[in-house]
């Protein structure tokens, strides 16, 4: 049986969806990746890991796999003709009435799975709103983990490997192998933050940024190493973890 | 190449993207049809019928494929679990995002390609909001006239087949034969307006209505005659007709 | 005893409106229509359609006339000096505000006669939005049909007679026959669109315009010919089928 | 040559508004007045007082009469049904989208007469929105000042009578003689107010209320004493003040 | 113990707030108040009435101060860079969130304490608003009534020493003597006004200003003559006044 | 001279804020900690450590120390009556107000100086808004750094002194020794999450909460061992740290 919500009908909903079932919304994003990307990487990553996880877990944890949000919140590129965002309130207005017709199902846990560096800060605002509004308990989960949060960047990266860069660029070659331009790309590494201890990706404080800030390409860091290899790597083990942390999901408790 | 806008990167939809293009955003609903029909069937005709349309005259008319918005204003079927809805100021906020970021790229013309009615209103309302605020020239079409604004509808439906009735799920059939469940379905047809010269679907007076007034299985129309080959000729039909009318699109001029 | 709302105490609402009663709110506009017509003129036509109708049938049928609303979404005319203009959000809110009162005198019937095309998609989402929200059974009528949606249209006119043009401006001649200066019109027929089949008013594509897009003078038609006899034609037989509907909106049930 | 702006046409404002034209926007209610009085009150007074005022004054200081507002924020009546009323947000809403197209004419002056106290806060805030977003110079004026605001008040009334008493229930007397029901009537006056000092009508401390705070009936003042002829004198006093208040408007100036 | 309503606990909240307790809430500013005198002003005056206030009756009347509103709605001084102000919409909204957080608490009294005459007709919206839809009773209070609400004002000053004249000048230099800087300060008093029987500070007609429109200094008023002595004269009985309308609040009824 | 950036006179921004400038932005809150600390303590915190900041820097870095937010998005614990909160849009339009006002001045970095954890998304989304919107270097520090943010976190706490815990508590003590009631507190650790590798405080996959979700107390944390001593040190060495990130963004450059 497909794990795809929408291939249910109403009453379907009505008997395979349980408060222990998990709902899994991808959000994708259509936005500027540098000359080497199309504008769909994170659709699509964000699409491909949805897939493969469900694949992978949805049966065994009663996972089912909303329909990928492709536009979202990504106006740190809208400098770039072709970027198509949402504001922040539209987003977030979405997600809000996402969640409450989820709530209306019965099932209990919803799960972002975010393929958009840009929409963290929403999402995670949103994880509480929708915890608070309508009851559910909620998550939120990346493909990779980006930099700036601890995740894994090239040392050559030196930690900024954030949008268009080896890491990303190697799993969308894994997925859509034609569509990656390298012999565009080179290396864009805002070195002068590496001087910083505090203020920098993944330092002790943030700070706004455009992705025009750094270069006038708009990506960060340096896909010029990128392979489909590595990219398959990092996506299996996306999954496992991810995977992981799917059953973390299913029995997760307050404790109360 | 490609027709698919997202698959550009950002520099390539300053090369492709011209004043003479012409953008189409299907736009889908995942929402309760009756127990034959899957949530997605408006997300599937919309997504399917852009596909095909641009399959057909995408190089001709140089035409770009968006991505298809799958969730959108379906609160008339709010009362069935499963349902996933925008509010209208959600979807129209959403409209109004996208229409800032299309008229960036330097395109004129957006057609919006609505596979359920009930986002039709807000989406005739788009329109003009568009254009008055970012000059773009608007246009909105459907995979199949809706019986209200004068399109088909089975003799025996009475022009009543106007939510999982008998051509919308024979186009379903045609596209996704292993997802429909004729055997679920029987006549659903409120004989009752057709008494009425006036307040009835497609008539002189528009009524306001949620889909459960009329029955508790929430569809409208006779679907128990549906067949794919009778979908198949629906479907061949509506891509010719939509290609003439994008054909118009490409030239249209106001006049003055 | 009069039939207008607010002629009544609040004690007397109690005891006059019933489940029964119909509550009418006409919709006007104050909009340029040209030189040869004043900014009133659906402000005018919408408030004494309503009029007429409730002397025709408001005894007979209970129904009570809400006051009229003069300004409403008329941005299509916003580039004319003179035209005042609602947001759709202000005209949306509105009518929610309007509609959550009317819920609150136990009346269930409300009726939304609009002189003014550029709100009927905005009235068209009300009538659901109030439906969901209020529980109101909620219609909308029209004192002419637009040949937009099927209505009248002079032949000479092309079906283009939309905005002060013959039917229009006789109507209102017809209704104040001191305010119409003919001299000053001429024909301002946007033949252009007459080659298209799709792409046309009332046609199967609908497209978005402001009224400037055709000409300079801002009306669309041509009210040469324009008789205040016509009108009171016109005006006559508007009321005798506004009242059969009114009639079908007296009994109409959904048939559940 | 009417003194209706809406009975001007398009090209008509442009020769006819100028910035030394002053803008009248009479803001009516339609809410509960007790038993004696009808929904219109407000609505009524504003536009006749409004009519008499343009009549006396129009020609000899360019004064344009717009359409009457009949629907204000009368929350404070939302307890009795039959009461429209909108929110603090839709009538901010609404009175922007006017100041924006007023602002468009070329005049520069917009006064507000306003029929309902209620509106009274939300009136003044506009003025200040108004000249700051549009450059227009606001004035706020009352058909009768309201007791709260240093208004006459009888003196049985105890400074009191601020919805449906004594003065109010005569001048509609005076305008709608058929139209009220004195004998449905008491005194209504919250004499525990008058112990007060400072949390009183008027006090150098405002409170909140809402009309069935004081009484069940909704009403506050003692309108048994109430004649046409009272109501006579008070409005042709109206007119005359409200007539020299628009000769200093007309000239106006903020002296920098 | 502190009369901070802050510095209880949640749980000593439940024990110590009661329907019989009035929460103060002080409103401030930070905004220009000419060359003369800091942004703080209005800030520091509505904080340092209340805490004498508070020292005052609290213990006797049961009040509790919460944490001062240090930014408000200063657009009319929007011209000067320095200002701090917030749109309407977001004061409304922060005075909506705090009324229903307080409603929470039992407490059934609530008086807002304002600095900042810009904020009055806000505020004033408030009362009701928080009336209706939390049920609390509702206090505005102002340290010195404003002249154009009847308040005192110098002589010399005409009325209209309203914005950083004689007697805020003298308050601020008794709280904060080493702030002022009376050598930079002249007479400004838009003497134009004062030809004016209706339009003018406190007259029947209201209009909209911003604190530039009178002269380019942005103060209204003559501060020239201002005294320590004098602004603690005014503050001491500023203070006794207002512990007397917190008598009247504390009993405050509305009799029915 | 005060670093104050209120005590500044109107005249004075002009001459003192410049392009070099560095404005900072405390943001507390008014919530539940739990029954041994206040509802003051992250606006205490804040306050505090802003003030000391300056003290340490402000000459010297060209800082301006704004007024303390008191008030904002608390909402996980709307639960406990006494918590003062904010909606996420009221917090939004308060920032993007303040980020506009800002900007008039000619400062260009902007520094928001958080201590509420539940504020950190929304404030990480002001950072992107106010550099997009009106072109502001901005900045979000913590006087500590949140455990979930790989702050420190005692390790009898097992990374999950969150709220109301040992630092906190210490800090606290630290800044208002008498104003803390360990007597009152116990250990409140929700230990369940410990067994997770991914969801948890600070994992990889971020899940929503509110603060009686995992017990009925509302704190999070083991404060029984608190002590003032301790809470020194940390304040301390935060001063420091925040001191050495204050220089980094003195000269904070994109590197483009």
């Amino acid at each position: 049986m497909s794990r795809c919500y929408e291939d249910l009908s109403g009453p379907e909903i009505a008997t395979n969806i349980s408060p222990s079932s998990i709902l899994l919304l991808p959000v994708g994003a259509v936005e500027q990746h540098g000359p080497h990307l199309p504008l769909s990487v994170d659709h699509v990553i964000a699409h491909e890991t949805a897939t493969a996880l469900v694949d992978e877990c949805g049966d065994r944890l009663d996972v089912w796999q909303l329909p990928t949000i492709s536009i979202s919140k990504s106006n740190e590129h809208a400098w770039s003709p072709g970027t198509l965002y949402l504001s922040a309130e539209t987003l977030m207005a979405m997600l809000r009435d996402i969640g409450r017709s989820i709530s209306a199902t019965g099932a209990e846990r919803l799960v972002l799975l975010n393929g958009h560096g840009g929409n963290t800060t929403h999402l995670e605002t949103a994880l509480r709103e929708l915890r608070l509004e309508f009851g559910l308990k909620t998550f939120l989960m990346h493909p990779m983990i980006p930099p700036a949060h601890g995740g894994h960047s090239a040392e050559h990266e030196m930690g900024m490997g954030i949008h268009g860069g080896l890491d990303e660029t190697s799993v969308f070659m894994h997925l859509r192998p034609n569509e990656v331009h390298l012999d565009k790309a080179g290396r864009r590494v805002p070195e002068i933050l590496d001087q910083n201890d505090h203020v920098k990706f993944g330092g002790s404080v943030s700070f706004g940024w455009l992705s025009n800030d750094f270069n006038p390409d708009g990506y960060i860091g340096d896909p010029t190493g990128a392979t489909a290899e590595h990219g398959r790597q990092l996506f299996e083990q996306s999954i496992t973890t991810l995977s992981k942390a799917m059953e973390e999901i299913r029995t997760f408790d307050f404790g109360r």
